[in-house]
């Protein structure tokens, strides 16, 4: 199985700037690609990061035997157009030796909470696509072995990626995962990660390093940040 | 095994006062109930609803079978008194000739995407704790066969149990679905609704009968109210 982690390089997580500066949402950016990277390698596969700017794996900080799995291809096209060309039967499909109808597997960047179980099940899926949703519709994660698939990333990309698998007569198994469907995208978001992340993870670090720590409020918890220091916005 | 489904019968759901009247409110309540319901009786279990007031099931529209499995009992106390209660060596834990020790299960009522698949995983645990988490470290569901645990829903609850399991020394198993972690309690909640519900299911037939669509936003996709109707509040 080949899997891509589509990375975008530059001023990620947007939707993080009321809470994070540009410099801290890259470095939070980065810490939670490297969990992903770590959980894909424990699971058993070598990550390929598409990222859309040249980034330096060592720089990621990850441990010697991930570090070595890890390989880095710069496409930057948007994200439909960089993943459909690495589907099986796509222009970047030829994987080697087991040629262009390999399975392949898309697990986005920003699953901070992404365990090695939960992907071992996504990729032991045996159906033509599986797809591992995220909240509002997304796709999170999802494994292609059917070279008609293709995705298409823009609006509710969940309901389209069943309609389009029904369409070319593609099997489809939803895979039920709340690591899986937790993408960290708003600051309601970072909660998740400092309440279910390993204790040896780097998100969860670079979020306490940053000053943030869980507010118990009424109902649920919170996020608050303790330590205004520096901020370079 | 015992499984709860604590329910609260009078003005449920007020944190989506600001999409459905009250008479609304009580009909989707009621409706995630059932759904919930049917879940748990295809997973092989008999449930009871533990209700702050007195509820008939026969008005929640249930299959025969369903409703021949399900019992009420009321309780006004506040959640977690009233789930105490009926833990393993609790006042109400006599649970006939399986004895006091039997294992519980206790389902919220608002889990309207609950799988009987998904339950079935978390029947089928074995330690003395599975926690299945919501967003925001809540507790929404969770078997307790250890006579020393208690459960604490106020606040960040899934932490607390962790801890109480810690203290108890009971081992503790988190199960991780996104179905299971999916508690409908605000407005942005009822996408999930709409986009996983089951065709045949209460909650999402409810909610389409009220007017709500699924509109495709950019990115994520929201839901959309189409036809104002007659509102009672």
């Amino acid at each position: 199985m080949h899997v891509v982690v589509p990375f975008a390089a530059t001023d990620p997580k947007t939707r993080l700037e009321s809470v994070l500066s540009p410099t801290e949402r890259s470095a939070f950016a980065r810490a939670m690609l490297a969990d992903v990277l770590s959980a894909i390698v424990e699971a058993g596969q070598k990550p390929t990061v598409v990222s859309t700017a040249p980034i330096d794996p060592a720089e990621l900080d990850l441990p010697t035997h991930v570090l070595e799995a890890v390989s880095v291809a710069v496409d930057d096209r948007p994200l439909t157009d960089a993943v459909n060309a690495r589907l099986p039967s796509g222009e970047h499909s030829d994987h080697g030796d087991e040629g262009p109808s390999e399975a392949v597997a898309v697990v986005m960047a920003d699953l901070a909470l992404a365990a090695t179980d939960a992907l071992e099940d996504l990729f032991a899926t045996e159906t033509a696509v599986a797809i591992a949703p995220g909240r509002g519709g997304g796709t999170n994660a999802l494994v292609v072995r059917d070279p008609a698939f293709r995705v298409d990333y823009h609006g509710a990309s969940y309901l389209d990626h069943r309609e389009i698998a029904e369409e070319v007569g593609a099997s489809l198994e939803t895979v039920d995962s709340l690591r899986l469907g937790t993408d960290i995208d708003e600051p309601d978001d970072l909660v998740e990660v400092l309440v279910h992340g390993d204790e040896r993870a780097r998100a969860p670090e670079t979020l306490r390093d940053l000053g943030f720590e869980l507010e118990r409020r009424d109902g649920r918890v919170g996020v608050v940040r303790c330590e205004p220091a520096d901020r370079d916005r």
